[in-house]
């Protein structure tokens, strides 16, 4: 098979980080670039990454997530949030950026605004949080396996206490809500977890043929 | 920046695909590993994958997907579909495979087994499905990488009538609803939307320091 898949037989969710080795500007940079490139439905990424470099602040996550070591020891958190009040005025702001991207005018792209307002509209408050989320995931996705590519170190992490994450990172007053978080940096070379065998499903119970 | 970056900005979601050119089965099978390969939740990957061949079959799902011509043009086509009824016993199957695979007793796992029987119990229907569909999309995000790195064109899709995919799939009698689709194969050459300047928030929009 090709590269790309040692690149994902590579990865694991690391369990312990060399608390030494840090990213460099340049690497955290590309990995934000890759989140930044990712798709979305509509383009709309309607998602912000919160890259908490603040080492009180992390001990302080830490705290709500388990005690989970790899939130204070990686090189880097970025935590996934997503807007509690998703509305027309984010498809304002893309549709301006649309139009300045493409060197056209907003005006042409009035009907366009309107189908994604009316599909933002047509959900409820928590199906806009839901649907903006999954828009993070495959940003998600794509950080990881660009992370694996780089020979960098990951965790995604769910477990964490979301409501106290929003609260230590002052998320409320930006209308944000934390969703899930990635810590990134190089693995221990005492993590036993690195060398356990990957468990995944089989080929015959993912995929149906028809 | 890396070639990571180069590959992630020569994807785009693909309009209009080169009917002519099919992904080989080996293509095909490294595509599929990049999903089986992805992480989630406890690892326990709560998804299926349609791949869809037959011509039939991607026509009425067609027609049900505002009339997108990937839907049929495109060399293959993938639904990710997430179970209804997420319960104990796909913990238990997962549990089995990660003894096995790990070449220890089930026994020892019982206490993670209970943790993530825990998780799942805790939420409602909705949220089962929510929670599946979220892994879901950290698979879609490898798959759409993993494809560009292949120079594979892909375009994911939340443009259908889910309830009208699960009928025409027959999903219901498996217990699984589609959540998200994928095409893959390759760009047609006329495809005007390959040249347009790429859309996304700027960094200073993305990431928040803390």
């Amino acid at each position: 098979m090709t590269k790309i898949i040692d690149t994902l037989n590579w990865r694991y969710a690391t369990k312990a980080y060399d608390k030494d080795r840090k990213l460099t500007s340049e690497q955290i940079d590309t990995l934000i670039e890759s989140i930044r490139l990712s798709p979305s439905s509509f383009g709309l990424q309607p998602y912000k990454i919160i890259h908490v470099k603040n080492s009180d602040i992390r001990e302080k996550l830490k705290s709500v997530a388990w005690g989970q070591s790899q939130i204070t020891d990686a090189s880097d958190l970025f935590v996934f949030t997503v807007p509690t009040n998703l509305n027309d005025s984010h498809v304002d702001t893309f549709i301006a950026e649309t139009a300045k991207t493409r060197n056209i005018s907003s005006e042409t792209l009035q009907e366009y605004a309107g189908m994604i307002k009316g599909s933002i509209s047509s959900r409820d408050e928590a199906g806009k949080i839901n649907w903006s989320t999954k828009q993070a995931y495959i940003a998600l996705g794509i950080l990881l396996t660009t992370a694996a590519d780089m020979k960098i170190d990951t965790t995604p992490m769910e477990g964490f206490d979301n409501v106290q994450f929003d609260e230590i990172l002052g998320l409320k007053e930006l209308n944000l809500t934390s969703v899930v978080a990635c810590t990134a940096g190089y693995r221990s070379e005492t993590d036993s977890y690195a060398s356990l065998a990957k468990v995944r499903i089989s080929k015959e119970n993912l995929i149906i043929e028809k």
